[in-house]
């Protein structure tokens, strides 16, 4: 399994990469003619995985797609797959026919046999909702002109859960929010997101903590609103509105307290540059106060691509692969975690 | 008030100075035909203090003494000579006639009016009591050849507190044990030490916590022994044992987790490198794990000089007096010895 050095959703060239790393939209899908993936058997599950299979290879137009099979690939696979946020953690510890199809770049990925028979999500970097909203509507035409979806007049496109039910899109941004967390608005962000029916959530999703002060914020009401107008409130209103308050929690540190901003910075990419032993809570912890840093021009000789590079690299079957050893103990990943980190963030020093 | 950069108290060249920081040996005396100090009233306390230092001030030969009087100097000098183990905090803020005779390289103070009339302490690097002992009897010598002690054939020399009563001598040593407390031995050592009836303090003495891993030993009994023998014993058994626990647990930590040796002295480095904002407790903690990554051959860039200088600079007093303004805030401080350790310690990177 081949994959890109650098992933979609960690951010790269893109409008506001300094609060929002990625932006993502997800289609829930259903084939008609069978049940919903909890109530059907093992052969129906197979043949939805084989008929999503051979549909999905052959819409790949302007680039190649790969297919995964889950139920055959081993564990550390589909763990990397879950740090590269191309499946969710509920697909890769299940127990059936299921799998992924994934394009070259990794922008695009089909997950087959999760709560949906199909669930497809378009990546690109920075917020531009639009642009992937209109990739991944090509490739919802692209599928539906091959197969039958499940779809009911009144309700729109039938999903698993009802939450889904309607035009089945998900929208959510990965915002990075260091100066919320370090000015402790953060909680009052949420209670505001949840007041305007926003999910916030951790770096991999529902029920994950905030690692990296990377928070997931999506949109909740599917029923009873078009397309257009739920992803015309979000980019255009809600999302903006968070990064304003990020901008603006960024600069009040500056101008407050600089100094206590320009020592949890320097001490961060000191730790980083300099532990022998290095977990990856901590890690993501540095990473982050460093990658403000570098926004906030504290720090200049560091490139914020390698930063958003290791912010993926430190995850443990990221460092499996690198060290190419799937039997690595506890120290001996943090060993190799902090070499690692190391390395890529060595250069001149940072006193 | 003029004072050596370097203090004798923290080391320098001598006899097992990578443990040994100093040792001192202490004599408590009382002049014959006053009270003790705590029954003396204002007018005898003031006489003390006056024949103590024309008998102090006349009796330096190889070097010139001073004389502090601390009933008038400003509290940031005491806090100074407190910081330099010259005094003890009791005679800082004492509120009385009361002074202190220091030679011109700090290796030997006289208080003066503390608990006894007169407490002499010589201090030299490295274990050498003997030395000690032999230059603190001469003046001992030249003090009684111009005044009479209070002494009573039965008991020795008379003091204000009991357990000083006999020979007067309390030997110490200050230690520096950060391989115990790092192997979480120090414990042990301490419940040897006491049933060794050796006394066990922190840096500042009685009462004070082991700041920077500084551990003061010192002998507890005086009363029916010989000095010789209390000498010996201490010094060619005791002290030797503690010493040899030491070096056999930075031994054990290297063979056994070098590793992780590596990572608590690089990050200790990293950090005094890099904070902007740091407080005493914290620089004293990592001071010490750079002074013990030193003597290991961990760090070569550093001079041990630098860090034990630097143990004595961060305290307080001497931040103030080096920042020559006694009105920085609380975070000012925090700045100004970020800043002073960052200086002092800049060099290569650590990486």
């Amino acid at each position: 399994m081949r994959l890109q050095p650098q992933a979609p959703f960690l951010g790269g060239d893109g409008p506001h990469t300094n609060v929002v790393m990625s932006c993502r939209v997800r289609l829930a899908r259903n084939i008609a003619g069978f049940p919903f993936v909890n109530r059907a058997n093992h052969t129906q599950r197979a043949e939805i995985a084989n008929l999503a299979k051979t549909v999905l290879l052959g819409i790949g137009e302007s680039e190649r797609m790969i297919w995964v099979d889950l139920h055959q690939s081993p564990e550390q696979d589909r763990d990397l797959l879950v740090e590269r946020h191309l499946i969710s953690r509920q697909l890769a510890s299940s127990d059936h026919p299921r799998g992924v199809a994934i394009s070259e770049n990794e922008s695009l990925s089909i997950m087959v046999n999760e709560e949906d028979h199909l669930r497809m999500q378009m990546i690109l970097p920075g917020l531009q909702l639009e642009a992937v909203h209109e990739r991944l509507n090509q490739l919802d035409d692209a599928v539906e002109s091959r197969l039958d979806y499940a779809f009911a007049q009144r309700w729109g496109y039938l999903t698993a859960c009802p939450t889904n039910v309607g035009t089945g899109v998900r929208l959510s941004v990965m915002l990075h929010l260091p100066g919320l967390k370090l000015s402790k608005e953060i909680d009052r962000v949420r209670r505001a997101a949840k007041d305007l029916n926003l999910a916030v959530r951790g770096y991999y999703g529902e029920g994950s903590e905030s690692a990296g002060d990377f928070y997931q914020i999506s949109n909740q009401i599917t029923l009873g609103k078009t397309e257009d107008e739920l992803r015309r409130d979000f980019h255009e209103s809600m999302v903006p509105a968070i990064i304003d308050y990020e901008q603006q929690a960024r600069e009040m540190l500056l101008r407050r307290n600089r100094i206590r901003i320009e020592d949890r910075v320097h001490r961060a990419l000191a730790a980083l540059r300099n532990a022998r032993l290095l977990g990856v809570e901590e890690a993501m912890r540095h990473l982050s106060k460093l990658r403000l840093g570098i926004q906030l021009r504290l720090i200049n000789d560091v490139d914020v691509r390698a930063v958003n590079g290791l912010f993926l690299q430190v995850q443990e079957a990221h460092l499996r692969l690198h060290q190419q050893d799937d039997t690595l103990c506890e120290d001996g990943l943090l060993e190799a975690r902090a070499t690692l980190v190391r390395q890529a963030l060595a250069g001149g020093s940072s006193t």
